[in-house]
């Protein structure tokens, strides 16, 4: 199953420094930095230095497995090169978010070439300074429209559109209050927005009103954030929930659908439609590299809205359009959603199969419910292990931790994508049975 | 030279009120911005309001020329759409900046469609996540190796790569000086960083050394970040001496060069290879919308300062990776920089001759020397009746205003492309001689 290839070699022209703090070897870089951070050394230089040694040692000794890449790009099966070992894996792979599994449809990709043949390669300038095609506004419209929403602006990336739109959309009397687990691209978004904030306890509807309890009379607006599935839990948000306090409390509520848009809700209007709260929610937020295969991001709301975040979010004003070919794989997706129901009802068939038999084999899953199935293994030597062994019968995913999850909740995602076959989900349920009980975490 | 298209209507579903501001209809958004805020209306929905009302009105009045966008993405001479007139207009395109024009390049398109084929459309997670190809770490080598250094990290956006390397990069007694003309991108990684920092003069030597005279021995590291080429005014940095600031002052320099990577320098290495400079830059930093004729970003440096950036840069870790289409469009315009040094020249050359005319004429071009030619308009309704008579000449370039550049600075850019023919550049100069002597502006 292994094949051997070129081994890349890195060459760093200057000698390192050696770290100044002792680390176990099973130190994750995101702890190493923080204990450098937390012993006072402040220069990048030093940080620098101490990071690259790590890092090293952490190659050389086999336990670093960041840098692995795909020989011919994303998909349920695929060849998988790691440079440190020189090797090529043959792999399952359990950690892409292409949930609808579209990116190797071949009518999307045959929509993209002739996009890129009429349109070409780049679009070369942002969206108010001439980027924008009739294949970008084709987006906005259907996007818009999809979600239930007046109006729709296109960015080049999600994580763009989360940072672009909450750092530009508050007012200097405005309050932004966000649930705890909420992703890094909100987080900088309301970091570079420079305004008041406070963070809720992970889907606590009972901690979200008292916050509101606090902070709503200080403020003009307070803009809740939340995100319909959290992408490291796989925990679904109680939107119905809090839309209700909108009665009481008069706020303003953002959804991030990056991890439901495209699966959930008819024709993967998303979850704010599944639930029949998209008219509550004043904001839906997605990005466009998970289920509809391309990259990109959008905000939908009321048109009333769109001049001030055109013309306040650095990232829309100041950043290039999507590429046409990109706009064209969102567009050929949304085709494909809208014509093939079943294809949603699958994703969701296999998470349940799945999902129960994990459970029937005594994995605890948390209170995750999507398609992000997260085994948790706390002990960073033994997520280490497990993960090895896991590469070694050609499972792939990697171990998520610090700074993506709190030091003590690292674990191992399984992302379902409609192309897994049930015999790949089988055969990583074997995998894991026998791994599971080796470690026994089961 | 206009035909009639379908008249795109916007229908806010809530009654706007009223701008509590009165201004004038030639009044440009970003500065009603400033406007409002600096009379206290701090709620985002009153600010909404007034700019939506505002932006309505230079709609109906026909002011408003930041809603165009093409009918078959971007080129030389294209057909332009404007929604609010429903006309469609055949037009001399200005305000792209694919210097190159290699977004056109049929065998470009041609490895793009065979990429996409292979790869499929998406990458469907971040670089750390399994979401690199090997079109992408091919992409890393040979933009490292081009520009001169051991290794390159590819980000989604070059927007995002300033962002997240700025913010990422310095220690908690590290020091960020940049040039006062820098692009957004720059200024919100500052700020996102949360360190301390100071601007210098714009490409002001002089004032740069005052400044590291003042700072310099307060901080372990000064990271001195300037742009090779700047996008508003086509000025190109003094990089020769700035360098030779770093002997005595020993700070670390942070290159963008977004407006010179791949049409300066050996086969479009830049600037910095082009003037001898490279080794002494520990930054080189360029996005991949521009010559490149794709979407992305890059940061080649030292291989010592790779894993604190993948484990610092939060547009790193938590944004997708470019599409494989993207990617291969990258690797393609490299190969074709390559194989045809003919094609840097000739937009060189292009760029003498617009400029010798136009100066002839009696324009003022500033300090410009880059394929970017502002032509400056302080006086904003000027502005917009020039703008609105170049379009009707069959001429487009978007008016460059507030808050993109300073509210005195008004201007209109003329970037040249190599696929701009003589006939193009013939034809906007004799429109530009009529119009300038209409407004007196020479």
């Amino acid at each position: 199953m292994t094949l051997s290839i070129e081994r890349q070699h890195q060459t760093p022209s200057n000698a390192i420094a050696p770290a100044k703090t002792p680390v176990s070897l099973s130190t994750s870089i995101g702890l190493l930095k923080r204990q450098l951070k937390s012993e006072g050394i402040s220069s990048f230089e030093d940080i620098a230095a101490a990071i690259y040694q790590h890092r090293q040692s952490q190659v050389e000794a086999g336990l670093y497995s960041y840098d692995k890449f795909t020989l011919e790009g994303s998909k349920g099966e695929t060849q998988l090169v790691c440079p440190s070992t020189g090797t090529l894996h043959h792999c399952i792979v359990w950690c892409i978010n292409h949930y609808t599994g579209l990116n190797r449809n071949q009518k999307i990709i045959d929509k993209v070439c002739k996009a890129v043949q009429k349109f070409g390669t780049g679009s070369g300038t942002s969206a108010l300074s001439g980027g924008m095609s009739s294949l970008h506004k084709e987006a906005e419209r259907r996007l818009a429209s999809l979600v239930g929403k007046e109006s729709a602006l296109l960015f080049p990336t999600g994580y763009s559109t989360n940072l672009g739109v909450i750092s530009a959309l508050p007012g200097t009397n405005d309050f932004l209050l966000f649930d705890r687990e909420a992703h890094a691209s909100i987080i900088d978004g309301i970091k570079l927005s420079g305004k008041k904030f406070a963070s809720f306890k992970h889907n606590s509807v009972a901690d979200l009103e008292k916050k509101l309890q606090k902070y709503r009379h200080q403020y003009e607006n307070v803009i809740v954030i939340v995100e319909s599935a959290y992408s490291m839990s796989g925990d679904l948000a109680p939107l119905k929930e809090i839309v209700q306090l909108k009665q009481k409390y008069n706020f303003h509520l953002y959804v991030d659908e990056a991890h439901t848009f495209g699966f959930y809700g008819h024709q993967g209007a998303g979850y704010c439609q599944e639930l029949g709260v998209t008219e509550e929610v004043d904001f839906i937020m997605s990005t466009l590299s998970k289920s509809t295969a391309s990259i990109g991001g959008f905000i939908a709301c009321k048109s009333k809205y769109i001049p001030l975040l055109q013309w306040s979010a650095n990232s829309y004003l100041f950043q290039a359009c999507l590429t046409p070919g990109d706009a064209a794989a969102i567009l050929a997706s949304l085709d494909e959603l809208a014509a093939n129901p079943e294809l949603i009802a699958q994703i969701h068939q296999k998470n349940s199969y799945m999902r129960e038999k994990l459970t029937g084999m005594g994995f605890d899953l948390g209170h995750s419910q999507s398609p992000i199935i997260p085994i948790f293994i706390p002990e960073p030597e033994t997520l280490q292990a497990f993960n090895r062994d896991l590469l070694s019968e050609g499972i792939y995913s990697v171990a998520v931790i610090y700074p993506v999850v709190k030091p003590s909740e690292g674990r191992i995602r399984f992302i379902l994508n409609a192309s897994h076959t049930y015999e790949n989900i089988d055969r990583t349920l074997y995998v894991l049975e026998k791994l599971g009980k080796k470690y026994r975490l089961i």
